[in-house]
């Protein structure tokens, strides 16, 4: 049994697939406050418009240029690995697959956007990027693109994990970024926020209000903005990693998995893998669709199917979305990429569609399951990870409970070095879990009865 | 042109190359303080006799039992890769691949023997283990190890990084290990330090005494040293890296490299990648031949081959080796698994035999050129590993000047995510150079005088 798949850099896939295509109702668009539909144009100042066309795309396949490819290959294909070993601890039946994304050097997969949006824009002739940062992941991923591609690049990232957690920040400095504490000077918003608040300790609503008024108010015209999930063109941009997995699954002799799982924050890793899978599903094939995200942040599990703004700030656009409110502010657990009040509208028109089976689990079993993870298989899990992990884990013994040699396949998103806190304060038994009161959802999910409706078809076909 | 060559699972190499077989002169043997050779049963207390056997094999290759490639495989075969993005920016014609050891899960190469040794203690029936860590690199692989193999694992842990530098330590607890700060109050060695000096930072020479105290004197007979460098079997567990090179280096169409280069500590990566290319040289390929080391602690490229002590603390039995001697103590630079006073004895015979050609490095020049492969390939290289891609970029560059299409190889032994601290030292302008006078290592390697003396027929084959 080979414990590893791996394809040549030249069996890589050269399109990216673009579910918007194969949906069975047209996903709904992003809309202003006052429920017009958003036009490219309105997005021009935020993105380049070869990625606002991506954006906007409904074409089924979408041709990756060569020279991404080229930068991809440094360490893509990623390896379909076997977890033989956790097999054997659960002693299950199931055959359990994870496609490795940890092994590029920011230690997820946000790298391959952030390498084709770099791209993008260094086409259209930008210059700069800007973007925002939590704990660092994205931050790293485009700092690492910007500089294979020669740009600049601004990264605000909140203050406390800028203060807190100095790991990721060295990394992106030792990509060439220029990384400041959020909220800065440098800005009308933050200077704003400084003003009043001089010891805050940031957020992500007020470092994304910084990123893009730094790329909009650039007067040279050269600066844009960059996001590291959530839109359509960033999920687009990810299935390279089941497009991968589908061709690794076939040389190890598996028709299909039965079922997929991965962690969703925003969405972007899940859609990456899951994707090509549920096209699949659309035509008929038996697969099982888990997105898994935190008890304490539980948007696809608890939270209404609305319109609603992408940041606590109501800058963006309106998205029709699964969403807890743009104000809620999720407890602080340590899966800080898991911590979005909203999710990516495809992944939430995939789910009204019935395509899916979202599940929440509680911090404190995702550490479990980590812990378990890298004591049978070995690798240091993210935070993030772990709850796919949890779920695999659930998965397995039921395939064993009911002797069943199902196929499962999972995203290993990235690795946990940046982040040993966490496993530090679960093994000294300092860490707790968060349970959500309904009235603490509803009293966010309640301010967006303004808003525009998100009304669509339930189809019921799935 | 492929950037990374792959080899299957079902090719990994099946027995590892031992070097003692093909030495021109016999490999001096360890003796006692008054010149005996040391004996199979003096090790007995600290070593398993499997290990010891391997210890003074001189059989060229050793089998490599199916248990531990089943293990190795999780991240093995290692990918070879072609640093296409160093090459275009140097403007060289040489063709730059290196052996990607990054990717085990504790990061560096020391896993490959790591995992052996676990293995063959349990087959001898040991039920734990021991060792020493600094920075803690070799403290994870082994606690990693033992996890997998279901051993228990102590860690003496040099107490300035215990407290300065967490996150390893948590790595070893992720791995269940058990990890001390030293001094500790376990030993006889530690108590006698803290009780004179209650506030010592340690040092890598007391956490070795603790160590070994704590392996040979359980009475249960159940518990054995491990040493992650230096020793024969170590060197040997590592030839696999080389021996997976060789075989890749063909598939991308090349016969040969012409230059090898690697980092030296203890020397086992270097001497991973190395030896069968070694044998090469000894059978007349024309192969140039780098081990590289900090300026600071110039070991082979300054200090006299001689008989010497393994630790600081002079427990180990005299080892036939260049040393600066065993009470001298390098400075503090970043690279902490380089900061070793003497060098294995098979890389030093080698360099006797003229096998071999070291270099140094100064500290800034390394960060320098890890600065460099960080901007130009994107990954982040350990310290310690930054000085064979000086040495890689001075190689590529000569090959520019002379109009040669040289074949270069290096070995890419960890990654620098857990040591950012040296990167940032760097980027802020604190880091400096430290040159040592010729005073200095005379000082302590004076002190050998009276030591036996490494008397080896200085072939000039070579």
């Amino acid at each position: 049994m080979e414990l590893k798949i791996n394809l040549k850099d030249s069996d890589i896939p050269r399109q990216w697939y673009n579910l918007a295509a194969d949906l069975p109702t047209p996903l709904l668009p992003p809309v202003t406050p006052d429920g017009k539909p958003i036009t490219p144009d309105m997005l021009a100042p935020v993105f380049p418009m070869n990625l606002i066309e991506q954006e906007v795309s409904t074409k089924r396949w979408i041709d990756i240029p060569q020279e991404i490819l080229d930068i991809l290959c440094r360490w893509r294909p990623a390896p379909l690995k076997r977890a033989a070993a956790l097999e054997k601890h659960l002693k299950t039946p199931a055959r359990i697959y994870y496609k490795d994304e940890s092994l590029s050097p920011p230690g997820s997969h946000k790298p391959n956007t952030a390498v084709a949006q770099a791209w993008y824009n260094k086409q259209f002739g930008i210059k700069r990027l800007t973007t925002e940062t939590g704990a660092g992941q994205w931050g790293c991923a485009l700092a690492f693109a910007c500089k294979l591609l020669d740009l600049e690049c601004k990264v605000f990232m909140v203050r406390i994990s800028f203060d807190q957690k100095p790991f990721r920040k060295i990394m992106m400095q030792v990509w060439g970024a220029n990384c400041v504490a959020s909220p800065s000077k440098e800005t009308n918003a933050g200077r704003k926020i400084l003003k009043e608040m001089p010891d805050t300790p940031g957020s992500l609503g007020i470092a994304i209000s910084e990123a893009i008024e730094a790329a909009v108010t650039d007067k040279t015209g050269k600066t844009r903005y960059s996001l590291g999930s959530v839109l359509n063109h960033v999920l687009l941009h990810q299935t390279i990693i089941g497009l991968e997995a589908k061709k690794q699954l076939q040389i190890a002799g598996e028709k299909k998995p039965d079922v997929v799982i991965g962690c969703a924050g925003g969405g972007s890793n899940f859609a990456g893998l899951s994707f090509p899978f549920v096209a699949d599903k659309i035509n008929g094939a038996d697969i099982k669709i888990m997105p898994v995200e935190p008890e304490s942040c539980p948007t696809m599990t608890r939270g209404p199917f609305v319109y609603d703004f992408g940041d606590t700030a109501c800058t963006t656009p309106l998205l029709a979305m699964y969403s807890l409110g743009h104000a809620f502010i999720p407890p602080p657990i340590h899966a800080g990429g898991l911590r979005y009040h909203g999710m990516a509208p495809l992944v939430c028109q995939a789910i009204v569609e019935g395509l899916l089976e979202p599940k929440a689990y509680h911090q404190l079993k995702c550490y479990e399951s980590a812990l378990l993870w890298a004591r049978t298989e070995g690798s240091i899990c993210a935070p993030e990870t772990s709850h796919a992990i949890a779920a695999v884990i659930d998965e397995a013994i039921k395939a064993r409970e009911e002797g069943k040699k199902k196929v499962i396949l999972f995203n290993y998103s990235g690795h946990g070095l940046m982040d040993l806190s966490g496993y530090d304060a679960f093994l000294s038994g300092k860490l707790s879990d968060y349970s959500l009161p309904d009235e603490e959802i509803t009293k966010y999910t309640k301010q967006l009865e303004n808003l525009p409706k998100a009304q669509m078809r339930k189809t019921g076909k799935w």
